[in-house]
């Protein structure tokens, strides 16, 4: 059996743009309830401004108070070096940079160019190089962008080597607002690992057209064993009006776990979380599990 | 570039579990419109009791009336030798068999064996021996049954040669309540196609539990090039609560289109026809791409 690693994002890619803010007791039960299902790492929260991302301005309360499991990675979101002190004071496990390959993607969302946010990761990877705080790039719009549509895919070849020239511990190939079609994951990802063929490559996918897991699947075709997901399918992505939201962890896990693939994170953990989630968010996820249930859940005749 | 066909299957799959009767001069011009847009096949209604599915009491009046293209295929649901009369009688291009693997679903949803479905297929194909329709065998709950679990592969096989010993042209492996996981559908696939490798082989799969367009990939890389699919994701299994429907034709197409294969019908016609069937059934369908937009539908800047 091949073993999957199971990258939970609904407490900062979910949260961020939910329209009601999430009380830090809660978010931290959900964190707690997450670790407890066995998720391999969680992303949970982000050290932005408070003004930019108001619904996770409490950001060091929540990592400070998350009960810490030690097989599970806990990572934060940063934009800066303010970010990185901010996680280093709270002990993440591990720092999450994010630039989108598109310019254009990149100057709406950090209002930088691309050159200008690696310079300012330089900046990071420096402040922590004498930490144990482990560094993950993420490259957003990597499959397509909503501005400026096709992705060159040396230009993603060029900026996975910039980020590891950074001395990032892993990479995240990011379709932030769900552009990639199947062939192209495989393609794409085919080229990375042949290139760094022990690289810890994630990817991260959302499910605004359907192909979410299709993508999923052609990613492991490819070899990619590790896979970003949104309990409920919460997330979106603001710039890309009409979308919907990231794959769903437990349609995604149930899918993996029927075709026999090895997880540390338990199935009906999982779904419970979800429906707790639900309960949290005073409305309906998107997951498709947790209203169809398991295939194993029969019907009595 | 190879082809795929895309076969809609809304007008009867979908539009049987409906709330609401549909006019039939809709029906119609539902039907014209998906033959103007290019799908291979639709499956146009169903020669079934009026009263054991209301929504379909119209059929010889929407097979008769409908504007019919020559590349176009036009099938219909029959469950028995009435059935295949009317169906001779207006003329449809093939029909569509349809039996349960699971003898429990087979009684559910026929009220018959599985043996007694395949006598009165015996029948069917004696009428229909001198006519020059088309006849196509589809297995339900080929993947999994609701109340039995598990589906035996070699049961599927055995039923499958039972249709060819019947002359069937076609044959159509249906996962009726959304439970097949792409693994699986490529091991029977590769099974079935290596025991017959040139038959006309169809999957119909339901979107059930986000799996979908999963299991259509794994299908294409087991040799399969025919998809049932239907309009907006309509449809579903009144005997699968809590079900979602159909995998989405246009999201299909859409994924399949930027994959490069070649399909002949025409996406933006087909998104059109999807908000057309809006406005018909006067509810939002489950679609994404009529959502979200295609990937190549660019935001201003």
């Amino acid at each position: 059996m091949e073993s999957i690693s199971i990258q939970e994002v609904a407490p900062r890619d979910g949260l961020q743009i939910e329209d009601q803010f999430v009380p830090t007791e809660q978010k931290i039960d959900l964190i707690n309830r997450l670790s407890d299902a066995g998720v391999d790492k969680i992303e949970v929260t982000s050290f932005v401004s408070p003004k930019a991302v108001p619904n996770l301005k409490d950001a060091e309360e929540v990592m400070m108070s998350i009960n810490r499991k030690k097989d599970v990675t806990y990572t934060a979101l940063i934009p800066n070096v303010q970010g990185a002190e901010r996680a280093a004071i709270c002990k993440a496990d591990e720092v999450n940079l994010v630039v989108s390959v598109s310019e254009t993607h990149n100057q709406k969302n950090v209002r930088r160019t691309v050159d200008e946010s690696f310079r300012g990761f330089s900046d990071i990877a420096s402040y922590l190089s004498g930490t144990d705080i482990a560094v993950n790039g993420t490259l957003a719009t990597t499959f397509g962008c909503p501005f400026e549509g096709n992705i060159d895919e040396d230009r993603v070849l060029k900026l996975v080597d910039h980020y590891l020239e950074l001395g990032v511990m892993g990479i995240t190939l990011a379709d932030t607002t769900g552009m990639a079609n199947p062939k192209q994951v495989y393609k794409l990802c085919r080229k990375v690992l042949e290139r760094w063929p022990n690289l810890p490559l994630t990817l991260h996918f959302h499910n605004t057209r359907g192909m979410g897991l299709a993508n999923v699947i052609e990613g492991i075709h490819a070899g990619v064993r590790r896979f970003d997901a949104s309990l409920g399918g919460l997330g979106g992505c603001p710039f890309a009006p009409g979308a919907t939201g990231n794959i769903c962890t437990e349609d995604l896990v149930h899918m993996l776990a029927f075709m026999d693939y090895e997880m540390r994170v338990d199935l009906d953990c999982l779904i419970g979380v979800s429906k707790y989630l639900e309960t949290i968010l005073g409305h309906e996820v998107a997951g498709q599990v947790i209203k169809a249930g398991k295939i194993t859940d029969l019907h009595p005749v």
